[in-house]
C-alpha cells in the first residue's frame, strides 16, 4: 500500500475515511453508526494524547475524577438553557432487567448535570476554593447530522475540567490558564489554532461566554477541538453551590469548564498525513522510531547486534523504540511504518556498522541522511525536535494563507478558509452572511483588534470583527 | 480522627463503609444506588492497579482496545445461555432524543457480545491467531442486592481480557497463563486468594468452565475479585468466528477471557486497612514515603533544606514521595497520612539532621527507627519491601487459619471461612450444604487433591472436594 487510492490533495474528506481505516486507528463497522471500536494502534495513540493532558492538569493542580455515567432526569433539568441545548441529543435508559425504571436516565453528554449538585455538598467554606477537578471519559450525543471518525461520532472520548471559584475573577483567571494550557497542547501536537469567543447565540448550553478551539483542516473547513467555558454563576444557582466567606456570609461559586475531545486525533490525522500514511507528532507516536535491519548473507549477526544495541542505547535514552526484525523484504517494512506514521526510520546495514553511522530518514520530508551510531540518542532527540517544528511550521504556514480579512461579502465569496469581517454586532447581520459564505459563524477574535468600518449587510457603523469559515 | 468509630474486628461490614468514606476513595452520595463518584484518591489508587494490570498484559502480547459501551439487542441474543445469565440485569436505551429507537441497545455488563462479531471479521486465518485484547472500562450491572461501595455496585470499573486461540489446547495455555498474571498481580496486592473451578450451575453464562479468584475478607466471607473462563467453542459458534487452517479448512476459534473488578480495591481496603485508616500495598500506594519536617523555632531553614533534599532523592530514585510542610501540628499530620494508608512516614527534626538520620515509622507496625539520610533510598526501598512482606504474610495466615476441611456437616457448622467437604458429584448434595451452612459453594481445587470419604448428605463414595464459604 505506498500509496492511498484517494490523494489528499483531491478529496480530503474521502481520503481522511481511507486513512483512517488503513492505518488500523478504528473500526467502523460496529452496527450502532458513530460508536467505532478503538483498535490498539488508535487507543495507543489516543491514550498518548490523553497523557499529555493529564501531565497539564496534574501541573496546574487540577484532581482527576470519575463520576458516574447516567444522570437521573431531574438533576438534568435543573438548568432550563442547558436542556434546550442537550435535550434533543441524549440517550434514554427507561428500563433496568424486567423493570420500568421509576425516573428515567440519561448518558451523560458532558457533565454539568451529574456533578454540580455533589459539588454542592463538597464545597462549604472559601477554603474549599478553587475546587478543580477533571475526568476523561466516554460521553453520548446522539448526532443526527453524518458521522465521521473522530470527528462526528455518538460515543465520545471526552476530556472535561470542571472548576469553582470565589468569584467572577478568579475564574477569569482560571480561563486564561486554561488557554495557556491549551496553547502548550496543541503545540505538542503540530497543531496551530485560534481561539475564538463564539457569538451570543451559538455559545454551549449555560454559559455565560464560551472560546472555541478550532483548527483549521486542509480542505480549510475548521474543526472546533475544545472549549473553554466562563459559567459566571449560571449553575451555581440553580445547583445552589454556595460557601461560607470569611465573614460569613454566603456566596455562590463562579465556575469554568475546559472541554476537549477525540478532534484532537481528527486534528493530527487530518493536518499531518499525506498520501502513504499517518505522520505523527513525536510527543504522541506510540512508536517514535523504528530501526529496520538491512541484511546480507553472511552479515546477519553483525548487523542484528548493532541493531539490538542501538536499541537498547534509544530505549535507554527515553526514546519510544522498535526494532522489526521480522524476515521480510526490508521495502515492506518501510511502507508498513510509514502508514503508522513513525516519525524516524533508521536504517542499519553492514556498510552502515562498517562506518559506525546509520541512515535516518524522516517520515515527513523522506530526505536520508547518516548519523554517527556513538551519539545516536542525541542525534535522534533532536531530529525528532526538527520534525515537530517542520510538522508546526507547514500547518501555520496553511493556516495563515488560508486567514483573510475582508471588507465586502463580494470579495469573501471569492475567498477559503477563515474569513474576517467587520461586525455592527447585530446576530442577524452574521447569520446573514453565514447563509451567503454557506459557513458558520466562528466567533470573535479575544485579542483587542480595532475596526473602523463598515457592516457589509446593513452598512451601519462596524468596530468589531466577525470570523467564518465552513466547519465540520 | 485517631480511630473509626466502629472496630474493624466487631463490625467488619459497617467499619468498612467507614474507612472508605473517611478515606476519601469514593462518594456514595449520588443519586443512582450503586453508582458511586471517584473521588481523586480512590481513583488514583484504583489507576494505579490498572496500570500493574497494563503492564501485565502487555508483557503477555496482550492488546488493549476499546469496544462501544451500547450493545444493539439482537447482537445480545445470539448466545442463549448468555442472555439467560444477563437478561435480568442489564439496563436498556430506548430512546434517543426526543425518537424511540427501532431496537433497544443495552449498556454491557460485559463485552462478549459487543466484541465477538466483530473478531469473526478481524479473524480470517490462522496467522491472525492467537488473537489477545482486552480493555479497563465500566460495565452496568443492575444489581437488586444491597450495594457496597467497591464490592456490589452498578456501575463496575472492570477489566476484561478476551482472547482467540486456534483450538482447546491453546486456550487451555492461555488460562494458564491468566492463573499465572492472577498470582502475580495479586502478590503485589499483598492478597493471598484461592482459585476454584466453579460448579456447573454456577459458572459464567456461556462458558465451558469457569475459574473463581476468591479473597479471603477479615469477616470470613469470600470476596470473588476475579475470573477465568474457558469457552471452547461455545461463543465462536453463534457469532461464526472462524479461521482458515494451514490447509485450506475452516475451524471455529476457542475463547477465553480472564475479567477483574474494583473488587481488587475492596480487597485492598477490607484486608489490610486497620481503625486508624488504610493500609496500601506500596506497589500501589499513591504516595509510599510522606516526609513530616518537625519544626523548631530557629531552626527552619535547617531543617526544611534537608527535608527538600530527602524529598528530591527519594523522589528521583523513582520512590513515591510526598513533602507535607503545612503549618499544622506534626500529630494531625500523623493521622491524615496514617488514614490515607500512607506505608511509610519518615519524620526530621533538628537533631536528626545534626545525626544525619532520619525516623522511619512503617504503618502496619507504627514501630519507629532511624536510618541515615545519605542511604535514604536504599533504606526507603528495603522497608517498602519488608512492609508489603508483611501484609501478606499477615493476610496469608488469616486465610491459613481459617481454611478447614471437614468430613461432616456438623463439623463444617462449627467452622468459618473456607470449608472444604468430600463431594459425590452430585449437584443435589451441594446444594443442600450451602444451605444447611448459610453459604455459596466456591467451587472445586484447581489441583489434585486426593478423596477417599463419603459424601455428608447422601453417604454416597466421595473421590472429590468441594469448598463452601459465606460471600459477598
Amino acid at each position: 500500500m505506498p500509496e492511498t487510492k484517494t490523494k489528499k490533495s483531491e478529496d480530503f474528506n474521502q481520503w481522511y475515511n481511507e486513512i483512517v481505516e488503513l492505518a488500523d486507528l478504528c473500526d467502523k463497522r460496529y452496527p450502532i453508526k458513530g460508536m467505532n471500536i478503538w483498535r490498539p494502534y488508535g487507543w495507543k495513540l489516543m491514550g498518548n494524547v490523553d497523557n499529555l493532558i493529564r501531565a497539564e492538569m496534574n501541573a496546574t493542580d487540577h484532581d482527576e475524577v470519575c463520576f458516574p455515567l447516567l444522570i437521573p432526569e431531574s438533576f438534568f433539568k435543573k438548568e432550563e438553557e442547558h436542556i434546550e441545548g442537550f435535550g434533543a441529543e441524549v440517550y434514554w435508559i427507561t428500563h433496568a432487567g424486567h423493570n420500568q425504571l421509576e425516573e428515567r436516565w440519561l448518558l451523560r453528554p458532558t457533565s454539568e448535570t451529574a456533578m454540580y449538585s455533589i459539588f454542592s455538598l463538597w464545597i462549604r467554606s472559601h477554603t474549599d476554593l478553587p475546587l478543580k477537578v477533571y475526568q476523561i471519559v466516554n460521553t453520548f450525543r446522539y448526532e443526527t447530522k453524518q458521522t465521521r471518525a473522530f470527528i462526528r461520532v455518538r460515543e465520545i472520548h471526552f476530556f472535561e475540567a470542571h472548576t469553582c471559584h470565589r468569584d467572577f475573577e478568579d475564574a477569569e483567571a482560571q480561563v486564561a490558564q486554561d488557554q495557556q494550557i491549551a496553547d502548550r497542547l496543541l503545540h505538542k501536537l503540530c497543531l496551530p489554532y485560534i481561539f475564538c469567543r463564539r457569538p451570543e447565540w451559538d455559545k454551549f448550553a449555560g454559559a455565560h461566554y464560551t472560546i472555541s478551539i478550532d483548527v483549521l483542516m486542509p480542505s480549510n473547513r475548521t474543526l472546533q477541538v475544545g472549549s473553554i467555558h466562563q459559567y459566571r454563576d449560571n449553575f451555581s444557582k440553580p445547583y445552589e453551590i454556595t460557601y461560607e466567606t470569611e465573614d460569613g456570609s454566603h456566596e455562590h461559586c463562579h465556575q469554568t469548564t475546559y472541554g476537549m475531545s477525540e478532534r484532537l486525533l481528527g486534528a493530527i490525522v487530518g493536518v499531518h498525513a499525506d498520501n502513504k500514511g499517518l505522520v505523527l507528532p513525536p510527543d504522541v507516536a506510540p512508536i517514535q522510531a523504528v530501526i529496520i535491519p538491512i541484511i546480507f548473507k553472511g552479515k546477519e549477526d553483525l548487523v542484528n547486534t548493532a541493531a539490538q544495541d542501538l536499541y537498547n542505547n534509544l530505549k535507554s535514552a527515553g526514546i519510544r523504540t522498535h526494532l522489526d526484525s521480522r524476515d521480510i523484504n526490508p521495502g515492506n517494512k518501510y511502507y508498513a511504518w510509514e502508514l503508522k506514521g513513525v516519525p524516524l526510520r533508521i536504517e542499519i546495514g553492514p556498510r552502515d556498522v562498517a562506518s559506525n553511522h546509520v541512515v535516518v530518514v524522516p517520515r515527513d520530508t523522506g530526505e536520508k541522511h547518516n548519523i554517527p551510531i556513538p551519539e545516536a540518542p542525541q542525534h535522534i532527540t533532536n531530529e525528532l525536535g526538527f520534525l515537530a517544528q517542520r510538522l508546526y511550521e507547514k500547518a501555520s504556514q496553511h493556516l495563515k494563507d488560508n486567514y483573510h480579512q475582508a471588507a465586502t461579502i463580494e470579495q469573501a465569496k471569492t475567498l477559503s478558509g477563515i474569513i474576517e469581517l467587520p461586525w455592527c454586532g447585530n446576530d442577524t447581520c452574521a447569520l446573514e452572511i453565514e447563509e451567503i459564505l454557506e459557513g458558520n459563524t466562528l466567533g470573535e477574535p479575544l485579542e483587542e483588534k480595532s475596526c473602523n468600518d463598515v457592516c457589509p449587510v446593513c452598512n451601519k457603523p462596524a468596530t468589531r470583527w466577525m470570523r467564518y469559515a465552513k466547519s465540520y
